[in-house]
């Protein structure tokens, strides 16, 4: 679940998580033991063959020092036909080529009878808490990932978020989601992070300047770091939408004091369910509703709030974790407990 | 070495090869086997460590129905910091993992002292040829590649060229060069193609239209292809330009006859070997000296002149091969065995 | 009309012109006299009010050695507002404040109940016959074009295209169509280019090398040019996919010999008639056909085509021009006129 | 000058303008009479012929509901060789032209013996309080702002600025600089916006979420919005790292309360003074010094505060202004005029 904090206007959804689109589905697999301190997490736009029925997809790049892959194909052809799998840095080969390999199983076509997968996986460099040198993410965390992938999962440091710090603090995965009402239906706009950037002292949390105080406090060590936003609605959005749509996530980051460090990976991957994209179709042309670009600065408040509320979430469900060479990330829950409740 | 047909008025390099941009080394691993036809190609930029001391470099998607890695960070930081590695589609992730195994190797303080690195692989889909499925390439043949790095090296159907068909017929490896002066000192601009695209009707040889005579006479199943550029030159060239010379190389692939088809994932990646961009930079202002923009046009002709060649280059330099499915690619030379000589 | 000579295997439409899209319109008002060369070209998606029924539209920059206006809107929003003015680089201001009174008298809500226009002006520069630096064009020579604009107009040294050279040949104005067949359906292509640049010897015609040849023999003076192209259609496309298609303009412009010079402003802009996009819309989700991606590759083929023929056709319709200080720009038609009939 | 809040930890420079970046002149022509409120600001890099002494930049579309012109060549060759010009946005056509004639005046070469000029036209639109269907900004004001450039510049609602509403408040023209050192050396990065965007309820000022307050007490009407900002610097920068700083304006921007709105157009021009890029250049290879990137974080921080202040700054410098059809802006320093010396 999100936080109870309150970001914004919109109704949140009701696990106020990614999640609440209907039909995506996340799951984890944490590896947690001295050292080793990372993980995998997965999204699925759909619990179908995304190969088969892909989804309408854009990327925008906020920040582009990260090695997140797929991106270029997603841009061009407007299409996800993969999960996206989050792990570490230098963990990306090794999940991208187990992505691959889950793919061929379910679809015996490629490479035979039609063309290649577009695998996408994106990261964070966990090495503050993580032996990432190690890569210790195998092809079977790939598969239990996305074994567990359901509509309820985990937020904190979990999954490709373990080993991932965020304002020198704990950091991870973290979700939120918002309601939206058009044409009398009601939509839904979740978003996901795998939060792992800023410097202490720039924290904001619901518009409170918590970070000058804490970072007089603490004395923590400063880190490379890096976040990436997933957003997924079920409104209908055009490749073009969907990447102005992302392009608002950086509100978000920018509202919990980020300021896109020159060392911070900034990628945002949006796509709807709305259309299912054949990869076999039969129709020349195919129906593809958009939604009226008069609604769409609704969608764009919505994802810098479920953007912004993602982040503090990933950090207030994390818990402080050590991990390599005894480095420790303390939980934001921890530190703010006492004044926490009176925010909400 | 590349052919010795004339697409232009430059003067080619010694070997006419990529190799002749001083420092670059090329080296291939070739697997051919049965089904298996496939491989590696490694370009480095120069011999020493790239992590610390890397290059200026640049991206461009001409079409991106493709899967190459790193692109990201190449197109922010305007560096490349890794050799660059070819292969087949679907090993991209075996083979990204294997770079950066030997990345960690050679820089222990990659994910503890400092931050990650980006490792660059680019890829074409050789799955008619190829059991592409079998994901056969293999972390030692990347070192094998690796290794064998050397200022000369083989072209045709060898390292990640094994497999691929270039219009209808066997495509692969291609390498030219060309000689520029400026200020009184000579400068070298080279180019290598993976070559995996375009339709035999479509094909032209230094202005030649061979390919509707060749169409008519053979028949060739048709493929989904692609084709990767790689531009290498010691000409100061700062990001901005090195991006407008990749940009031309839609120009030799046009002149080929390719028309940037819809599954041709046509990606190029373009260096300089001028600078010496330093992981850890003690000077706060680095002197980068580029080339003054009046020569630029130069640059361009002589990129459209090399790639152009480089693809011709690894059509007639490439034997016949018979892969996966009893699937069989004809090399151009034996096609044009009889007319070539009086083209020279 | 386009040229009779044969570029691809497609049916040319009726009048071989981007006018054979139904709907789109194209009017000139030509400026000759003495040193004044220049003039203004409209091109209408259709004939209603545009600002209140706008077009899906996409922009693709191959070179921004230029001045053009308007692009970074089209980009966001995926639609075109106004007529598409071309003319003389110099004269853009000019062209863009009359285009916007233009369209505050056909909407006079524009800044009172709703938001502004965004005027698109393209433009090459016509100085080597033009007297560009005197501003010749007026507020009613864009009137006089945009009255003109019908779906049969001339191509060659006209509007926009009067000073305009080509290889260094007399360029300007050229068209040609595609039809194409989807569903059962017959749609068209359309292209038109306003075409100045390149140089002679590299000029080439329906696969004929005939610019070293002219080279020889001429004596002709170089200049900076630049190329304007429009793609119009009736195939439902999304932004993404026009703009995928107008990147395939430079295939054609491949094809004529162009390398894309340094100093060659090369703009394209598509947009498909397809849907109308209300400026006033009272749904909240639209209908948006789009064609089924697997088609595309054909429309690829179709303006690789439809481009090279349009440039040859500036070309061949545009007579021997003499302006500014005596320069003098030779008809291609002219010096080809012996040959040309067996071509056809 | 700048504001005299706190915004971040850099020192501001003497004057906390734009200006304080050396050679950086700012002048402005103002037009309030009645419905007319609106104008003309200039800003030029140096003061000397920037056609044949431009000057490094780059530019950065965060949104692009605008219709700014010359951003095409500026992104292509990474220079700018005008004045840059801000007005309302049915005035650039006008304002580009008259920029295109003082270029023309003062650099005779154009389009005789050398190419053409890139006029870059900024814009917002001020249609709540300005009559801009009335477009009445003449080639007199354009002059005027030009000749009145100098180092030190009115804040507010003057030049540009003049009909411009910010948070539904009094906007306009504001301006910041900030302080750093490298090498031993101290440097100055300015920053100055021509502000129109936003919603009440979500206006920060530093740190303050004074917005909810504010709009609770009034009702102002919405508007759609935009923002222009300028970053100017005397530190060695490359075209790349330009464009990176650039991107950090959206942090300022979404400090204040921003979203980037729908209508909003955001774009950010940066330049540095510390390369003269001589049109005509007669060496072949330039030096090209650039900061080393380890030092560009510093810069990112500086520029998202100076914009971040140089917003505030254009509310506060900003009086009540009343125009078109009796349609009011308050400002923001009156309503805050108890509380503000309290921040300070």
């Amino acid at each position: 679940m999100g936080t109870t904090l309150s970001f914004d206007h919109f109704p949140k959804g009701p696990k106020n998580q990614i999640t609440d689109v209907p039909g995506v589905l996340v799951g984890h697999k944490t590896l947690s033991s001295g050292p080793v301190q990372t993980g995998v997490t997965a999204v699925l736009p759909h619990g179908g063959n995304l190969f088969r029925e892909k989804v309408t997809a854009a990327v925008h790049v906020i920040n582009g020092f990260g090695k997140s892959t797929g991106s270029i194909q997603v841009e061009e052809l407007g299409t996800l036909e993969t999960p996206i799998l989050l792990t570490n840095t230098l963990s990306v080969g090794d999940v991208s080529s187990e992505l691959v390999k889950y793919m061929l199983e379910q679809n015996p076509e490629i490479g035979v009878d039609t063309g290649t997968v577009n695998p996408v996986v994106m990261e964070c460099n966990d090495g503050y808490l993580n032996d990432i040198r190690g890569l210790h993410v195998t092809g079977q965390d790939v598969r239990e990932a996305l074994a567990a992938a359901s509509p309820s999962f985990a937020e904190g440091a979990v999954g490709a978020g373990r080993g991932m710090s965020c304002y020198q603090l704990k950091g991870g995965i973290g979700s939120a989601s918002r309601l939206l009402e058009f044409g009398g239906r009601t939509y839904c706009l979740g978003a996901l992070v795998l939060s792992n950037f800023g410097s202490l002292a720039d924290l904001i949390v619901c518009g409170r300047p918590v970070g000058p105080r804490l970072a007089a406090d603490l004395a923590m060590e400063e880190d490379l770091g890096s976040i990436i936003s997933i957003l997924a609605t079920d409104v209908p959005l055009s490749e073009r939408q969907l990447k102005r749509l992302c392009r608002r996530a950086s509100v978000g980051i920018a509202r919990t004091g980020g300021h896109i460090g020159n060392g911070s990976g900034e990628v945002v991957l949006g796509f709807t369910t709305a259309h299912r994209i054949r990869h076999q179709e039969e129709r020349d042309v195919i129906d593809f509703p958009v939604l009226a670009e008069k609604n769409i600065n609704l969608m764009f408040r919505a994802a810098a709030g479920a953007v912004e509320e993602a982040i503090i979430s990933s950090m207030l469900h994390a818990e402080t974790v050590t991990g390599r060479a005894g480095h420790r990330r303390l939980s934001l829950a921890g530190l703010l407990k006492e004044e926490l409740p009176a925010w909400e």
